[in-house]
């Protein structure tokens, strides 16, 4: 068993292009013995957004703190805020944003895709 | 895409030998197109208790609301609160105690052991 404190995992900004002023700590994965499964803390710092992209793996979400903004597929803007969750499936276009005054947190679980 | 509250989705008394007011929800499995992983969401009334056991699939626990109590496999009692996280292995004994007065609320993400 591990147990930390998600403010004693190290953050790091997500400088990918197509992000602005997103900030991700793994609070579980394979470096604490996690192999199948990834679960990821992020925050968008208000005007901060992730990339508007699709991929292969699903994304498994619940909203912890502030609010913000998803686009789905169709370019649909859905606001979402503490207590929402979301099912992203793979390969479907999305982007979380963040235009409001409050950090924007979010948990985002994902299977380990480089387990193989 | 699927998004949703939290509190619309039914919630569950866990009725299982050695557990007591411990109540689910799925937020987000195979009933709404999750094939790999499968985020619960439990609540722990005062007094409350899950299980002491193990099993063959891994956990990956955030601390949502409330304060509890993890009992690890040596039976060491480890008090954690909101914004904690916890691994809890693959056939690693554990159990989830609420012994103070408010809630005690986790997310808990498994894989999906009836994939296959």
């Amino acid at each position: 068993m591990k147990i930390r404190q998600n403010s004693e995992v190290k953050e790091v900004e997500v400088a990918l292009k197509g992000t602005r002023s997103m900030w991700k700590r793994v609070l579980i994965g394979p470096d604490n013995g996690s192999k199948n499964i990834i679960m990821r803390y992020f925050t968008l710092l208000p005007g901060g957004y992730s990339e508007r992209h699709s991929h292969s793996h699903e994304h498994l979400v619940n909203i912890e703190s502030g609010k913000g903004i998803v686009v789905d597929k169709n370019g649909n803007e859905i606001e979402v805020s503490e207590g929402y969750n979301i099912f992203v499936e793979a390969d479907e276009l999305h982007q979380f944003q963040n235009p409001f005054e409050k950090n924007f947190e979010f948990i985002c679980v994902i299977p380990n895709i480089n387990q193989n």
